[in-house]
């Protein structure tokens, strides 16, 4: 069953299925490269639809006229469309079988993306971890994002735990990569081109707050709330070429667990980041994400709430235009978050959707 | 009332209601050419937004780089986008007072529609049949689809039956034209140019499954589901400028005689089209579509699924880049299709919502 | 808190909060010029989009090659995806803090809109009132929207309540600005280059009816209705950038006085006029628009039906191509406009949702 792209020779049974059901536990191996369907050429027309969708303001995505005042050719694309659709293209491969998608580390972007772009996405099996049942095993996958002359966009860790097809079967690895707790400043700034900061208009922009102007350990609340469709999130999900079923299929979700469809977490992240602007609006590029925890599913009818915590400032190192603040945001369900709500340890805090940890590029 | 396109001279009396009420059957006369409104240029714009209403994974519709690796300038437009225009601009004319779709037959596509292309639909009525109650007769019109130079991208025959403004009208024509039970494999191809097979890459396209793969007989469960809102279908009905008030106006549809809004057939055909991709990821493009029902209505809220049998396989003559596979694709409403659900005959099978024939070309 | 691009000087202290609270009555200045975010490029995208949301057949907007023939180089964005964008970026400065959106007028289109544009907007404050309870004053702006080169490509005066922070605060300045009635049809024509008349093509256009076929006086029913669900008014208000939290947030509206979101009044003209395209095919073009009304709230479930009415015809100084109409326009909600459904005066009439007062541009 597990024909998608490991198969060198031609497949010519007919009585063989031509559905693919994903990969199993068992299916992977340490070392193992996956190519991943389908390549995809974003577009205006893309930037148009993540726009309607999510509403992000963030003034150098938003027009070429402000791009290219700072030293961009153009506006280029929102890190976090480039992003879902790098991973959205993984999912047929690494998690159509998963039981939980754990974790992410050392996500790192490295050019920009802009309209006419073609992406492709690979993946790498760097740790395989049998779970003590058994019945489950953990894939620590390496995904990159190309572009059609082969240039590196985006890196990024992922783990996920992914059922078995046959509990019996022996693993087929067993290895725990390391993993970096943050992305170092210094690997910061790959996708953003120098910019003219003399030129970067703070008006147009939304704020006259630079990154001279934020200090570690300040909170910020993005006080607005966005109530969330079921049409919403599943066109933004397809717009990814995502097909994991939970998003989309209600009729089985009713048999489920949580009897609903389940909105993809990357939808969270885009949602907090789009608020963020009240509050963050010259953080102009999301540079890197250290990891992020989807602390509670989001359905549909739930109003989401954002605020953010500056964790960190660094130096870009070469670069006296822009800085990298280390952010915390974290979203909540119809919740407004001017009380900073945080989910850590036992306490019971139903209402946080979302802790994400990132490096963010501001003008000086 | 009848003013649309067939006054040569201007109307000029102001009591005349402006408002366009459609025609009625009494209206057409065999062989009355039907220019329609409104051009429309197709853009990449509808191509993100039809993504992501459908989430088709096509890799020569998705990506600029793989169409230009096999030969297309760039990826051409979704072949039911382009349908689906063509379509809408019909409804005014042919079928705002339509009582029920009846069928298609002998649609062929004829040429690749790119980003740029305008299109224009005419409508020629090859057919009148009075039905024996005088209040209703069946229309059938042969409809084209062409771009801003002429060039023809589509055509195909479609009857409706239409009410009659005035019962008492005398039929406006008695003809039954002979309809094609399929399209000849040999006018296949022409709306895909001969592509370089040799650099078609299967891992990329999603399946390593060509034309040789695929039997006459064989049955795929497309397996996946999607769940429709009416935002979605509205959206989707919207683009193509079609304006049929049963899909849009709940106030009016709930003194119907369903209650609800009904999704436009179309809708459910680009839904199991990009279901089917989970089986058929190298069918990359649909060549003609010999006939179809609409078995039953869709309403929001109900999940699709769908499933595929291979009715038959041709060569194109000329062509030994690609073949043909004729199939038969069944969607059907909250039931998975692993047992290949069917309507036919006396058989109450209501989970059927479309049968659809058609030509597919694949990669040999 | 007023940080918004009013400061010259930096903002150092990192104890102040970066969230923008919007500008409250005592924050404006009679003379005061806002340069709002977000700079924003229109594309391709955005128009395919805002025909997926509203459905507008106008042929002028939906295809370049019928633009072209009768002379523009592409086909211009409809007005009021321009409209709705450049009052998009005036909410977080002007209207955050409103209470009621009051009036329009003297709007007027002043410069065709290609894909490609980038707008900008700037709004002076023109007047200044308080109102005897001295918890709100109305705010008057004069908003221009303007591209990337400084061309403008609208402008118009808009008055609406907004709240003190602090009733104790003394009235920013007391004035009454004199607003005109209607938009003189001297001042009409800016954003339509000459066309040539005879290339129109009112078969493809969708109706026969020029300029001269309508008569002062003449309603015209649009007979069809179109049903809004949330997620498509979020779509097209967050396309637009509008940040207005009573469109997007059911949290917060559940505890207000309607219980829930508000529809953006821009989004009811937007249907209006799209139904409006069923009787006035040929108004190919908005030229300005005199004033409105929002009559009574829109919520998503509702129905929109629309009827117009011709108050007035004139001819366009040195133009001999085209002719303008003011027309009327109403929308009721559940409620088909056979009867010509009117606010006035003290009778309850809770279908009626907007008046809207606009001279439109038609062939002659």
């Amino acid at each position: 069953m597990q024909f998608f792209r490991r198969d060198e020779e031609r497949v010519t049974s007919v009585d063989m299925s031509k559905t693919g059901t994903g990969n199993f536990f068992e299916d992977f191996r340490i070392g193992q490269t996956i190519r991943h369907a389908t390549p995809r050429t974003i577009t205006v027309g893309d930037v148009a639809l993540y726009t309607g969708l999510f509403g992000a303001r963030f003034a150098v995505q938003s027009s070429d006229a402000f791009a290219q005042s700072i030293g961009y050719p153009r506006a280029p694309v929102d890190d976090l469309l480039v992003f879902h659709i790098v991973f959205g293209k993984t999912v047929p491969d690494i998690s159509l079988n998963a039981v939980a998608n754990l974790g992410y580390a050392g996500c790192r972007f490295l050019a920009p993306v802009y309209p006419g772009d073609t992406l492709n996405a690979v993946s790498e099996v760097i740790g395989l971890k049998e779970n003590s049942s058994r019945k489950t095993g953990i894939v620590f996958v390496r995904s990159t994002g190309c572009k059609q002359d082969g240039g590196k966009v985006l890196e990024y860790v992922r783990w996920v735990m992914v059922r078995k097809r046959d509990e019996a079967a022996a693993a087929p690895g067993d290895h725990v990569p390391r993993l970096p707790e943050a992305v170092l400043p210094s690997t910061l700034g790959d996708a953003c081109p120098k910019i003219d900061v003399g030129a970067y208009d703070v008006a147009l922009a939304g704020s006259p707050h630079r990154f001279g102007d934020y200090a570690v350990g300040e909170k910020i609340d993005h006080v607005d709330g966005v109530t969330v469709e079921e049409a919403e999130h599943q066109i933004a999900t397809r717009l990814y070429q995502n097909t994991a079923r939970i998003h989309f299929d209600q009729f089985s979700a009713a048999q489920g667990r949580f009897g609903r469809r389940l909105i993809y977490g990357g939808h969270v992240i885009s949602l907090a980041r789009a608020l963020s602007f009240n509050g963050l609006a010259n953080a102009f590029q999301i540079a890197a994400i250290n990891g992020g925890r989807h602390v509670s599913p989001l359905f549909a009818g739930a109003t989401v709430f954002a605020w953010s915590e500056v964790l960190g400032k660094a130096d870009v190192p070469g670069r006296d235009d822009v800085g990298a603040l280390r952010l915390r945001t974290v979203a909540a369900k119809d919740h407004p978050c001017a009380d900073f709500p945080l989910k850590s340890g036992d306490e019971d805090y139903p209402a946080v959707l979302l802790d994400l940890d990132y490096w963010v590029l501001m003008p000086r």
